[in-house]
């Protein structure tokens, strides 16, 4: 078992997509998450000012760097965690109301990766947005029994061509597909989510694949300010879920209170924990 | 008149959205290419291979700095050439005959400012993208006689927001309006493009926006092995175009080979060298 976090990742990035939904992935993800809180329990913590109504936030700190924003209250250093949560996830469907657990150690096996590469790299945004699509698609895998595919072959009428896509989950003649882009952030890209589940339903059919994103957090922190704000779009959401395409779920593991609005307004659009995941992804489809 | 580009760059920067169409920014334009002409007559040049057919690059060079790959053929060092296409421009419509030397001085007007910020500024990509934005969006209010927008009411039932876009210039009841998206390249970022019309053509109509994208360049060059290569993804846009929303005319600066081809399938997506724009804006809702 490595010390090392990015030992650990340099394993599970050689191994990932032979067999995504593995054990071994599983427990690899496990590793990193252990690797990781040993490191920052050596680690300063700093508060933040969380401008983010009900939540706080703090960062680690080592000599000059800071790392990004992590929520106080999803935040859990313990490695034991990940056991029960495994044992959790274990049964499928999952329990209800170990939703909100899952939610904060799944976040918690992002953020503590995110915030080691924060502390002792220059500038790496690709190594934590890489991580977070290994662990967001393991999880998913896992649950649904069944490995991602990341090109769908294109057949009409004179054209022949695949088209590469997010992660898409096949579960197989007249059962649901599952389009699952992952993101640590959105901010004005998140039109690009819409887009793909329009081509999807235009290329496949409406209603075929159930759009599902993940997405971390919407925080920005200022540095110099050491202040927390979160950066919401509710009202071009709403326009995008009307005009562009119709998203199944949108998962957070952070999620931004202003989103989670969205859920109470008509047409409503479903915003939830990731958490939730584990125990309704059997119901999506219905 | 200043001397430095970026100096220059400033004065435009603080002034331009007073009036985009105005002859106070066409003239400022024209001394940030003269002051970038300058600095670069004093810059080294260095051969690039080029693994693209039929076209030739090359970079400037200064101490331990590269710029950008610039296109041989296209780039003109000659600050009087921006006199002559102000003459030319200000026909409208301007003669077809001119549409490949219209396309040739704006492309050197663009690259040699960002050649400039590439050989005296730190991983600066933000001040040539809003560069760009600027000259195009100058260009084409000019050429429109029509200052742009970039923010739209939405009112829908119980609905109301606005809308921010890219550049959106509306001619006045029962006329055309154009939707401007303005990008120094693409890559597979072009979906907001096709999924930003879609949203206009929901919320106001199909066919009301003509999508007309302004693009420099797909080139990107390997600095190690001093190679440049075009990124083009030409089956994916026929499915964004099938699919997702209809734009009029992508035009660029240095048209890649693999999306000039887009012209002769059918169905066609227009691809145009931006210079004919300057010919045919007047028949483009036609």
């Amino acid at each position: 078992m490595s010390r090392d976090p990015l030992a650990a990742y340099e394993k599970l990035r050689q191994t990932f997509s032979q067999d995504v939904k593995s054990d071994a992935n599983q427990i690899l993800l496990g590793e990193i998450y252990e690797a990781s809180c040993r490191f920052l329990s050596k680690a300063k913590e700093r508060a933040l000012k969380s401008l983010v109504a009900g939540k706080e936030y703090f960062a680690f700190a080592a000599g000059k760097k800071l790392s990004r924003a992590v929520n106080k209250q999803l935040f859990i250093s313990n490695p034991s965690e990940w056991e029960a949560f495994r044992k959790a996830i274990a049964l499928k469907p999952s329990p209800e109301t170990d939703a909100e657990r899952i939610t904060r150690i799944i976040y918690s096996v992002a953020v503590s990766f995110f915030c080691y590469v924060d502390l002792t790299k220059e500038g790496d945004q690709k190594t934590p947005g890489t991580f977070f699509e290994y662990l967001i698609g393991h999880l998913f895998a896992w649950r649904l029994n069944m490995n991602p595919k990341t090109r769908l072959p294109v057949l009409n009428l004179d054209m022949e061509a695949s088209l590469p896509t997010d992660f898409v989950f096949d579960l197989g003649p007249n059962r649901a597909k599952f389009h699952l882009p992952i993101k640590v952030s959105t901010r004005e890209r998140v039109i690009q989510v819409w887009a793909h589940q329009r081509v999807l339903d235009g290329v496949y059919g409406t209603g075929r694949f159930l759009g599902t994103p993940v997405i971390l957090t919407e925080t920005k922190t200022d540095k110099k300010k050491l202040e927390v704000v979160e950066i919401c779009l509710p009202d071009q959401w709403r326009i995008y879920q009307m005009h562009i395409a119709q998203l199944k779920r949108i998962y957070y593991l952070d999620m931004p209170a202003s989103y989670a609005k969205l859920n109470e307004v008509f047409p409503p659009l479903s915003v939830k924990a990731f958490g939730h995941f584990f125990g309704e992804a059997d119901t999506l489809p219905i």
